[in-house]
Protein backbone atom coordinates (compact mmCIF):
# COMPACT_ATOMS: atom_id res chain seq x y z
CA UNK A 1 0.00 0.00 0.00
CA UNK A 2 1.22 3.50 -1.21
CA UNK A 3 1.64 6.10 1.32
CA UNK A 4 -0.98 8.75 0.97
CA UNK A 5 1.00 12.04 -0.25
CA UNK A 6 -0.84 15.01 0.54
CA UNK A 7 -1.38 17.46 -2.44
CA UNK A 8 -0.16 20.69 -1.93
CA UNK A 9 -1.90 22.94 -4.75
CA UNK A 10 -5.46 23.14 -5.04
CA UNK A 11 -7.02 21.84 -8.16
CA UNK A 12 -9.21 24.69 -9.72
CA UNK A 13 -13.02 23.08 -9.25
CA UNK A 14 -16.14 25.32 -9.85
CA UNK A 15 -19.52 23.52 -9.12
CA UNK A 16 -21.90 25.25 -11.55
CA UNK A 17 -25.30 25.41 -12.23
CA UNK A 18 -25.92 27.51 -15.37
CA UNK A 19 -29.13 29.61 -16.03
CA UNK A 20 -30.08 28.12 -18.95
CA UNK A 21 -30.44 24.45 -17.12
CA UNK A 22 -32.86 25.22 -14.18
CA UNK A 23 -32.80 24.03 -10.98
CA UNK A 24 -31.64 20.88 -10.17
CA UNK A 25 -34.19 17.96 -8.51
CA UNK A 26 -31.71 17.95 -5.61
CA UNK A 27 -28.43 18.27 -3.74
CA UNK A 28 -26.85 18.08 -6.47
CA UNK A 29 -25.21 20.34 -9.41
CA UNK A 30 -25.59 20.53 -13.33
CA UNK A 31 -21.96 20.59 -14.29
CA UNK A 32 -17.94 20.61 -12.79
CA UNK A 33 -15.66 22.66 -14.85
CA UNK A 34 -12.09 21.17 -13.12
CA UNK A 35 -8.41 22.20 -13.78
CA UNK A 36 -6.85 19.44 -11.87
CA UNK A 37 -3.32 17.69 -11.85
CA UNK A 38 -4.72 14.34 -10.59
CA UNK A 39 -7.70 12.84 -10.38
CA UNK A 40 -8.97 9.61 -8.22
CA UNK A 41 -11.15 7.26 -9.24
CA UNK A 42 -13.33 5.95 -6.51
CA UNK A 43 -14.58 2.37 -7.16
CA UNK A 44 -19.10 2.34 -6.35
CA UNK A 45 -18.95 2.47 -2.27
CA UNK A 46 -21.48 0.57 -0.81
CA UNK A 47 -23.18 0.07 2.64
CA UNK A 48 -20.64 -2.22 4.79
CA UNK A 49 -19.33 -0.20 7.87
CA UNK A 50 -15.53 -0.41 7.19
CA UNK A 51 -14.51 3.10 8.89
CA UNK A 52 -16.58 2.62 12.42
CA UNK A 53 -16.14 0.55 15.36
CA UNK A 54 -18.67 -2.21 14.06
CA UNK A 55 -16.76 -3.63 11.26
CA UNK A 56 -18.38 -6.73 10.91
CA UNK A 57 -18.63 -6.63 7.23
CA UNK A 58 -22.64 -6.29 7.30
CA UNK A 59 -24.75 -3.89 5.60
CA UNK A 60 -27.07 -2.43 8.22
CA UNK A 61 -30.82 -2.86 6.99
CA UNK A 62 -31.76 0.13 6.94
CA UNK A 63 -31.23 2.15 4.15
CA UNK A 64 -30.59 5.46 6.00
CA UNK A 65 -28.04 3.84 7.77
CA UNK A 66 -26.80 2.49 4.37
CA UNK A 67 -26.54 5.91 2.91
CA UNK A 68 -24.45 6.94 6.25
CA UNK A 69 -21.74 4.04 5.71
CA UNK A 70 -21.46 4.87 1.78
CA UNK A 71 -20.51 8.10 2.45
CA UNK A 72 -18.20 7.44 5.67
CA UNK A 73 -16.29 4.96 3.04
CA UNK A 74 -16.27 7.87 0.28
CA UNK A 75 -15.33 9.92 2.73
CA UNK A 76 -12.26 7.31 4.02
CA UNK A 77 -11.52 7.44 0.37
CA UNK A 78 -10.61 10.97 -0.29
CA UNK A 79 -8.83 11.70 3.23
CA UNK A 80 -6.67 8.79 1.99
CA UNK A 81 -4.83 10.86 -0.10
CA UNK A 82 -5.04 14.06 1.86
CA UNK A 83 -8.61 15.30 0.40
CA UNK A 84 -12.18 15.78 1.53
CA UNK A 85 -15.75 16.00 -0.20
CA UNK A 86 -14.65 19.47 -1.64
CA UNK A 87 -12.51 17.25 -4.18
CA UNK A 88 -15.74 15.48 -5.74
CA UNK A 89 -16.34 16.50 -9.02
CA UNK A 90 -18.55 13.78 -9.94
CA UNK A 91 -20.96 11.44 -8.18
CA UNK A 92 -23.12 8.85 -9.61
CA UNK A 93 -25.64 7.05 -7.33
CA UNK A 94 -27.53 3.66 -7.59
CA UNK A 95 -30.85 2.91 -5.83
CA UNK A 96 -32.41 -0.90 -5.99
CA UNK A 97 -35.96 0.50 -4.72
CA UNK A 98 -37.58 3.32 -6.24
CA UNK A 99 -39.17 3.68 -3.33
CA UNK A 100 -35.79 4.61 -1.38
CA UNK A 101 -35.67 7.98 -3.65
CA UNK A 102 -37.36 10.43 -1.44
CA UNK A 103 -35.45 9.20 1.03
CA UNK A 104 -32.00 9.80 -0.11
CA UNK A 105 -33.52 12.99 -1.24
CA UNK A 106 -34.32 13.82 2.29
CA UNK A 107 -30.76 11.83 2.94
CA UNK A 108 -28.58 14.43 1.28
CA UNK A 109 -30.54 17.66 2.53
CA UNK A 110 -30.27 16.63 5.73
CA UNK A 111 -26.96 15.82 5.46
CA UNK A 112 -24.99 17.20 2.67
CA UNK A 113 -25.04 20.94 4.02
CA UNK A 114 -22.23 19.41 6.44
CA UNK A 115 -20.31 17.65 4.21
CA UNK A 116 -19.79 19.84 1.50
CA UNK A 117 -19.57 23.89 2.56
CA UNK A 118 -21.32 26.58 0.45
CA UNK A 119 -23.67 24.54 -0.46
CA UNK A 120 -21.46 23.15 -3.90
CA UNK A 121 -23.01 19.77 -4.28
CA UNK A 122 -21.22 18.20 -7.22
CA UNK A 123 -22.70 16.84 -10.24
CA UNK A 124 -25.06 13.33 -9.96
CA UNK A 125 -26.91 10.99 -11.99
CA UNK A 126 -29.32 8.91 -9.83
CA UNK A 127 -30.10 5.82 -11.47
CA UNK A 128 -32.89 2.98 -10.09
CA UNK A 129 -31.69 -0.49 -10.90
CA UNK A 130 -31.80 -4.04 -10.46
CA UNK A 131 -29.27 -5.10 -7.80
CA UNK A 132 -25.98 -4.35 -6.61
CA UNK A 133 -23.06 -7.14 -6.00
CA UNK A 134 -25.13 -8.08 -2.17
CA UNK A 135 -29.01 -8.93 -2.34
CA UNK A 136 -28.62 -6.44 1.04
CA UNK A 137 -27.29 -3.83 -0.52
CA UNK A 138 -29.79 -0.43 -1.29
CA UNK A 139 -27.57 2.06 -2.56
CA UNK A 140 -24.00 2.11 -4.23
CA UNK A 141 -22.35 5.53 -4.86
CA UNK A 142 -18.99 6.07 -7.24
CA UNK A 143 -17.45 9.05 -7.07
CA UNK A 144 -14.30 10.87 -9.17
CA UNK A 145 -12.64 13.82 -7.52
CA UNK A 146 -9.96 15.95 -8.31
CA UNK A 147 -6.37 16.57 -6.51
CA UNK B 1 -22.96 31.62 -10.08
CA UNK B 2 -19.59 32.09 -11.83
CA UNK B 3 -19.08 33.68 -15.33
CA UNK B 4 -18.00 31.27 -17.66
CA UNK B 5 -15.08 31.56 -19.65
CA UNK B 6 -14.26 30.89 -22.87
CA UNK B 7 -11.42 28.36 -23.54
CA UNK B 8 -9.03 29.40 -25.47
CA UNK B 9 -6.67 26.47 -26.97
CA UNK B 10 -8.42 23.42 -28.40
CA UNK B 11 -8.23 20.35 -26.25
CA UNK B 12 -6.75 17.31 -28.07
CA UNK B 13 -9.58 15.46 -29.14
CA UNK B 14 -9.14 12.06 -31.35
CA UNK B 15 -12.21 10.17 -31.46
CA UNK B 16 -11.41 6.71 -32.54
CA UNK B 17 -12.25 3.28 -34.31
CA UNK B 18 -9.71 1.23 -34.29
CA UNK B 19 -10.37 -1.18 -36.91
CA UNK B 20 -9.67 -4.33 -34.31
CA UNK B 21 -12.69 -3.12 -32.33
CA UNK B 22 -15.33 -3.69 -35.22
CA UNK B 23 -17.88 -1.11 -36.64
CA UNK B 24 -20.00 0.50 -33.39
CA UNK B 25 -23.64 -0.45 -33.44
CA UNK B 26 -25.14 3.04 -33.71
CA UNK B 27 -23.99 6.76 -33.40
CA UNK B 28 -21.27 6.00 -31.07
CA UNK B 29 -16.88 5.25 -31.35
CA UNK B 30 -15.40 3.31 -29.74
CA UNK B 31 -12.98 5.42 -27.71
CA UNK B 32 -11.87 9.02 -27.35
CA UNK B 33 -7.87 10.20 -26.94
CA UNK B 34 -7.93 13.20 -25.23
CA UNK B 35 -5.23 15.57 -23.63
CA UNK B 36 -6.63 18.49 -21.83
CA UNK B 37 -6.30 20.99 -19.73
CA UNK B 38 -10.03 20.63 -18.44
CA UNK B 39 -12.38 18.59 -17.89
CA UNK B 40 -16.39 19.13 -17.78
CA UNK B 41 -18.69 16.81 -15.71
CA UNK B 42 -22.08 17.11 -16.64
CA UNK B 43 -24.53 15.77 -14.47
CA UNK B 44 -27.68 13.01 -16.34
CA UNK B 45 -29.81 15.26 -18.06
CA UNK B 46 -33.08 14.62 -18.42
CA UNK B 47 -36.12 15.74 -20.65
CA UNK B 48 -36.91 18.66 -19.36
CA UNK B 49 -37.86 22.34 -20.72
CA UNK B 50 -35.51 24.20 -19.22
CA UNK B 51 -34.32 25.92 -22.42
CA UNK B 52 -37.23 26.30 -24.63
CA UNK B 53 -39.72 28.63 -24.14
CA UNK B 54 -42.35 26.44 -22.51
CA UNK B 55 -40.23 26.07 -19.43
CA UNK B 56 -42.47 24.59 -16.87
CA UNK B 57 -40.58 21.50 -15.29
CA UNK B 58 -42.82 18.98 -16.97
CA UNK B 59 -41.10 16.42 -19.26
CA UNK B 60 -42.89 16.07 -22.48
CA UNK B 61 -44.92 11.70 -22.69
CA UNK B 62 -43.11 11.38 -26.18
CA UNK B 63 -39.84 9.91 -26.05
CA UNK B 64 -38.52 11.98 -29.12
CA UNK B 65 -39.35 14.83 -27.56
CA UNK B 66 -37.64 13.97 -23.95
CA UNK B 67 -34.20 12.84 -26.56
CA UNK B 68 -34.83 16.58 -28.12
CA UNK B 69 -34.28 18.23 -24.38
CA UNK B 70 -32.13 15.76 -23.08
CA UNK B 71 -29.03 16.59 -25.68
CA UNK B 72 -30.57 20.90 -25.51
CA UNK B 73 -29.78 20.50 -21.89
CA UNK B 74 -26.52 18.95 -22.44
CA UNK B 75 -25.82 21.62 -25.47
CA UNK B 76 -26.56 24.26 -22.97
CA UNK B 77 -24.44 22.70 -20.72
CA UNK B 78 -21.38 23.16 -22.76
CA UNK B 79 -22.23 26.44 -24.30
CA UNK B 80 -22.18 27.88 -20.71
CA UNK B 81 -18.57 26.83 -20.89
CA UNK B 82 -17.95 28.17 -24.06
CA UNK B 83 -17.92 24.52 -25.41
CA UNK B 84 -19.86 22.91 -27.83
CA UNK B 85 -20.63 18.90 -28.97
CA UNK B 86 -16.64 19.07 -30.51
CA UNK B 87 -15.72 18.95 -26.54
CA UNK B 88 -17.40 15.43 -25.45
CA UNK B 89 -15.67 13.34 -24.82
CA UNK B 90 -18.02 10.76 -23.55
CA UNK B 91 -21.97 9.73 -23.55
CA UNK B 92 -23.93 7.54 -20.71
CA UNK B 93 -27.05 7.00 -21.76
CA UNK B 94 -30.00 5.42 -19.61
CA UNK B 95 -32.69 4.13 -20.99
CA UNK B 96 -36.26 2.86 -18.81
CA UNK B 97 -37.77 0.99 -21.69
CA UNK B 98 -35.72 -1.22 -24.15
CA UNK B 99 -38.52 -0.66 -26.61
CA UNK B 100 -37.39 3.00 -26.56
CA UNK B 101 -34.00 1.20 -27.92
CA UNK B 102 -34.84 1.30 -31.79
CA UNK B 103 -36.09 5.19 -31.31
CA UNK B 104 -33.46 6.12 -29.57
CA UNK B 105 -30.99 4.43 -32.78
CA UNK B 106 -33.29 6.60 -34.99
CA UNK B 107 -33.54 9.68 -33.12
CA UNK B 108 -29.48 9.58 -33.31
CA UNK B 109 -29.38 8.72 -37.16
CA UNK B 110 -31.18 11.55 -36.92
CA UNK B 111 -30.23 14.09 -35.30
CA UNK B 112 -26.36 13.66 -34.40
CA UNK B 113 -25.04 14.45 -37.64
CA UNK B 114 -26.21 18.16 -37.08
CA UNK B 115 -24.90 18.19 -33.47
CA UNK B 116 -21.50 16.46 -34.62
CA UNK B 117 -19.40 17.77 -37.72
CA UNK B 118 -17.78 15.09 -39.46
CA UNK B 119 -19.49 11.79 -37.89
CA UNK B 120 -16.91 12.35 -35.16
CA UNK B 121 -19.68 10.89 -32.84
CA UNK B 122 -18.52 10.22 -29.00
CA UNK B 123 -18.15 6.98 -27.80
CA UNK B 124 -21.42 5.78 -25.59
CA UNK B 125 -22.77 3.12 -23.33
CA UNK B 126 -26.24 2.40 -23.95
CA UNK B 127 -27.90 0.84 -20.70
CA UNK B 128 -31.17 -0.31 -19.91
CA UNK B 129 -32.36 0.49 -16.23
CA UNK B 130 -35.89 -0.19 -13.60
CA UNK B 131 -36.44 3.83 -13.60
CA UNK B 132 -34.97 7.37 -13.47
CA UNK B 133 -35.48 9.78 -10.87
CA UNK B 134 -39.31 10.51 -11.80
CA UNK B 135 -41.27 8.11 -13.30
CA UNK B 136 -42.43 10.21 -16.44
CA UNK B 137 -38.20 10.03 -17.67
CA UNK B 138 -37.76 7.85 -20.35
CA UNK B 139 -34.01 9.10 -21.19
CA UNK B 140 -31.21 10.49 -19.05
CA UNK B 141 -27.71 10.78 -20.10
CA UNK B 142 -24.74 12.02 -18.46
CA UNK B 143 -21.53 13.70 -20.21
CA UNK B 144 -18.05 14.55 -20.09
CA UNK B 145 -16.41 17.23 -21.60
CA UNK B 146 -12.70 18.31 -22.36
CA UNK B 147 -11.82 21.93 -23.33
CA UNK C 1 -9.19 7.10 -38.56
CA UNK C 2 -5.82 8.86 -37.12
CA UNK C 3 -2.64 6.31 -36.70
CA UNK C 4 -2.05 5.40 -32.98
CA UNK C 5 0.76 7.47 -31.63
CA UNK C 6 2.55 5.80 -28.96
CA UNK C 7 2.47 7.24 -25.33
CA UNK C 8 6.29 8.16 -24.49
CA UNK C 9 5.81 9.13 -20.76
CA UNK C 10 4.26 6.51 -18.20
CA UNK C 11 1.46 8.13 -16.42
CA UNK C 12 1.50 8.25 -12.91
CA UNK C 13 -1.12 5.70 -12.05
CA UNK C 14 -1.50 4.71 -7.86
CA UNK C 15 -3.93 1.98 -7.25
CA UNK C 16 -4.96 1.66 -3.72
CA UNK C 17 -6.58 -0.57 -0.70
CA UNK C 18 -7.06 2.18 1.83
CA UNK C 19 -6.93 0.26 5.23
CA UNK C 20 -9.95 2.02 6.15
CA UNK C 21 -12.17 0.90 3.40
CA UNK C 22 -11.76 -2.68 4.04
CA UNK C 23 -10.98 -5.59 1.64
CA UNK C 24 -12.41 -5.11 -1.71
CA UNK C 25 -15.27 -8.17 -2.67
CA UNK C 26 -13.66 -9.13 -5.50
CA UNK C 27 -10.58 -8.43 -7.82
CA UNK C 28 -11.11 -4.95 -7.63
CA UNK C 29 -9.42 -2.13 -5.70
CA UNK C 30 -10.81 0.91 -3.86
CA UNK C 31 -9.18 3.63 -5.73
CA UNK C 32 -7.10 4.96 -8.74
CA UNK C 33 -5.00 7.98 -8.20
CA UNK C 34 -3.57 9.36 -11.38
CA UNK C 35 -1.62 11.99 -12.59
CA UNK C 36 -1.57 11.96 -16.68
CA UNK C 37 -1.35 13.77 -19.88
CA UNK C 38 -3.83 11.72 -21.78
CA UNK C 39 -6.96 10.11 -20.94
CA UNK C 40 -8.83 7.81 -23.08
CA UNK C 41 -12.55 6.98 -22.62
CA UNK C 42 -13.93 3.52 -24.00
CA UNK C 43 -17.35 2.76 -24.99
CA UNK C 44 -18.95 -0.44 -22.60
CA UNK C 45 -17.84 -3.28 -24.50
CA UNK C 46 -19.80 -6.28 -25.05
CA UNK C 47 -19.35 -9.67 -26.38
CA UNK C 48 -18.99 -9.63 -29.90
CA UNK C 49 -15.95 -11.42 -31.06
CA UNK C 50 -13.71 -8.78 -33.08
CA UNK C 51 -10.86 -9.66 -32.63
CA UNK C 52 -10.75 -13.54 -32.76
CA UNK C 53 -10.98 -15.04 -35.96
CA UNK C 54 -14.65 -16.35 -35.71
CA UNK C 55 -15.40 -11.94 -36.77
CA UNK C 56 -19.49 -12.66 -37.20
CA UNK C 57 -20.72 -10.11 -35.25
CA UNK C 58 -22.72 -12.74 -32.71
CA UNK C 59 -22.34 -12.78 -29.38
CA UNK C 60 -22.06 -16.35 -27.65
CA UNK C 61 -24.79 -17.61 -25.76
CA UNK C 62 -22.14 -18.58 -23.02
CA UNK C 63 -21.67 -15.77 -20.09
CA UNK C 64 -17.83 -16.57 -19.85
CA UNK C 65 -17.26 -16.67 -23.65
CA UNK C 66 -18.84 -13.51 -23.56
CA UNK C 67 -16.07 -11.92 -20.71
CA UNK C 68 -13.27 -13.07 -22.59
CA UNK C 69 -14.44 -11.04 -25.56
CA UNK C 70 -15.68 -8.00 -23.61
CA UNK C 71 -12.18 -8.08 -22.01
CA UNK C 72 -10.17 -8.76 -25.76
CA UNK C 73 -12.33 -6.06 -27.13
CA UNK C 74 -10.96 -4.02 -24.33
CA UNK C 75 -7.71 -4.84 -24.94
CA UNK C 76 -7.48 -4.26 -28.56
CA UNK C 77 -8.95 -0.72 -27.47
CA UNK C 78 -5.81 -0.11 -25.53
CA UNK C 79 -3.80 -1.87 -27.40
CA UNK C 80 -4.64 0.47 -30.12
CA UNK C 81 -2.97 3.55 -28.62
CA UNK C 82 -0.03 1.42 -27.34
CA UNK C 83 -1.68 0.92 -23.87
CA UNK C 84 -2.20 -2.13 -21.67
CA UNK C 85 -4.37 -2.96 -19.21
CA UNK C 86 -1.65 -1.23 -16.93
CA UNK C 87 -3.22 1.62 -17.91
CA UNK C 88 -7.01 1.31 -17.09
CA UNK C 89 -8.10 3.27 -14.17
CA UNK C 90 -11.42 2.52 -13.91
CA UNK C 91 -14.27 -0.04 -14.86
CA UNK C 92 -17.74 -0.08 -14.94
CA UNK C 93 -19.66 -3.16 -15.23
CA UNK C 94 -23.13 -4.33 -16.23
CA UNK C 95 -24.61 -7.96 -15.87
CA UNK C 96 -28.12 -8.50 -17.23
CA UNK C 97 -28.37 -11.43 -14.57
CA UNK C 98 -27.84 -11.74 -11.35
CA UNK C 99 -27.39 -15.25 -11.70
CA UNK C 100 -24.03 -14.36 -12.98
CA UNK C 101 -22.62 -12.51 -10.57
CA UNK C 102 -20.51 -15.62 -9.09
CA UNK C 103 -19.47 -16.27 -12.50
CA UNK C 104 -18.24 -12.95 -12.68
CA UNK C 105 -16.18 -13.59 -9.66
CA UNK C 106 -14.78 -16.49 -11.11
CA UNK C 107 -14.37 -15.33 -14.51
CA UNK C 108 -11.58 -12.45 -12.72
CA UNK C 109 -10.28 -14.38 -10.08
CA UNK C 110 -8.91 -16.90 -13.08
CA UNK C 111 -8.10 -14.24 -15.69
CA UNK C 112 -7.35 -10.58 -14.00
CA UNK C 113 -3.98 -12.57 -12.60
CA UNK C 114 -3.10 -12.86 -16.15
CA UNK C 115 -4.25 -9.39 -17.15
CA UNK C 116 -3.11 -6.93 -14.69
CA UNK C 117 0.62 -7.85 -13.04
CA UNK C 118 1.22 -7.65 -9.38
CA UNK C 119 -2.74 -8.11 -8.51
CA UNK C 120 -3.28 -4.19 -8.77
CA UNK C 121 -6.77 -4.39 -10.32
CA UNK C 122 -8.64 -1.43 -10.89
CA UNK C 123 -11.35 -0.18 -9.07
CA UNK C 124 -15.10 -0.93 -10.47
CA UNK C 125 -18.18 -0.63 -10.34
CA UNK C 126 -20.70 -3.90 -10.31
CA UNK C 127 -24.24 -3.06 -11.43
CA UNK C 128 -27.01 -5.41 -12.25
CA UNK C 129 -29.39 -3.83 -14.80
CA UNK C 130 -32.34 -4.70 -16.96
CA UNK C 131 -30.91 -5.36 -20.60
CA UNK C 132 -28.00 -4.16 -23.00
CA UNK C 133 -28.56 -2.66 -26.66
CA UNK C 134 -28.84 -6.40 -27.47
CA UNK C 135 -31.03 -9.14 -25.81
CA UNK C 136 -28.48 -11.64 -26.26
CA UNK C 137 -25.82 -9.63 -24.56
CA UNK C 138 -24.85 -10.51 -20.91
CA UNK C 139 -22.12 -8.46 -19.59
CA UNK C 140 -20.98 -4.70 -20.85
CA UNK C 141 -17.65 -3.45 -19.22
CA UNK C 142 -16.42 0.45 -20.10
CA UNK C 143 -13.10 1.76 -19.00
CA UNK C 144 -11.45 4.77 -18.75
CA UNK C 145 -7.72 4.56 -19.18
CA UNK C 146 -4.59 7.05 -18.64
CA UNK C 147 -1.62 7.55 -20.94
Amino acid sequence: MSQPSISQALPHIQILNPETLGKPLGQYSQLTRVKASEFLFIAGQVGIDNVGTGKDGKAPADFDAQCGLVFANIGAALASQGASFANVVEFTTYLVHSQDIAKFMAYRAREFPRLFSGGAYPPNTLLIIDRLVREEFLIEVSAVAAL
